[in-house]
């Protein structure tokens, strides 16, 4: 079966690229200050050759204890995840980790914006994190492992595409918390 | 000359573990949500041993381009960024570099809140953004590389320093910006 030449998973490009190309659009028009975070490692071994830079000769990746996106947006804290799935029929919650869930919590009790950007079923979508929550917590509770296309639909907000930004996620924001 | 016993330079911890303590902190108390960005590497070579976690064999430390910390307290973004300094007498402006300041410009003009902690004459100091960009103007049009410890005094706001919150920044941005 042909997907349809708009499906955002077709494009050959990764979410995090994507994401890193929309985000340097935004500081360039000034519309918002948002950056990934580093990749967190834990070094271990680290070589000082004389007359050049210092090598990195053992590391671990580490789990992070936070979200990978966070900045400025008018004034407001945003923080959120952004995640993939290649499943046609639901997003599986064993994406997330417990302490990127409380993590988000802890942001919006002190007054941040906290979200999640999910690509999935050729679509980039954005949920809030009050409505991942609750998913989450279903799951907690023994309920299922995953979110239905059809809740994501339903409790989400589609992201509009493009080639600048690629992934409009500001506009999003602007609908629900600034206007 | 035998410094003072309260000096803070001479505690033997680190600037950075006495700011990740206070936010952790902070953090524990609910008081603020406040991280330190991991330290970004360019990784250029991984190992994937059967059975074991990957290692990364070959990897730079790379330039930051913006601040070490961030964060939100009472739903306002929070950027700042930490250096310390030996010198008796001043401050050198070298342990700043030029993105680091356009990105704390940037930080301000989005309606965020952006400073640095200064350890140093064996206190710590919070300085505004805004009082920062004065002297980098100043060495940028050929004035002095550095800001005196009195200049210091004048222009930052001493943090109080205890045993929990080790470096209680949060206090002085209360009075700056909360009340
Ligand atoms: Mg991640
Ligand atoms: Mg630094």
């Amino acid at each position: 079966k042909r997907e349809a030449k708009e499906s955002y998973s077709n494009r050959g490009m990764t979410l995090e690229e994507d994401l890193n190309e929309t985000n340097q659009f935004y500081l360039n028009r000034a519309i918002a200050v948002i950056h990934k975070k580093p990749t967190p490692v834990q070094i271990v071994n680290v070589d000082f050759p004389k007359r050049s830079a210092a090598v990195i000769r053992e590391a671990y990746f580490k789990q992070s204890s936070t979200t990978d996106y966070n900045g400025v947006y008018k004034g407001k804290y945003i923080d959120f995840e952004a995640k993939e799935t290649q499943s046609d029929t639901s997003f599986p919650l064993k994406n997330f980790h417990e302490h990127q869930i409380s993590h988000m919590k802890m942001v919006i009790d002190h007054g941040g914006i906290s979200f999640v950007i999910l690509s999935a079923f050729g679509s980039v979508y954005l949920m809030e994190a009050a409505v991942l929550f609750e998913f989450w917590e279903r799951k907690e509770s023994g309920g299922r492992k995953s979110i239905s296309k059809k809740e994501i639909e339903a409790s989400s907000h589609l992201i509009p595409l493009g080639y600048q930004p690629r992934i409009d996620y500001i506009k999003v924001l602007e609908k629900l918390y600034f206007h």
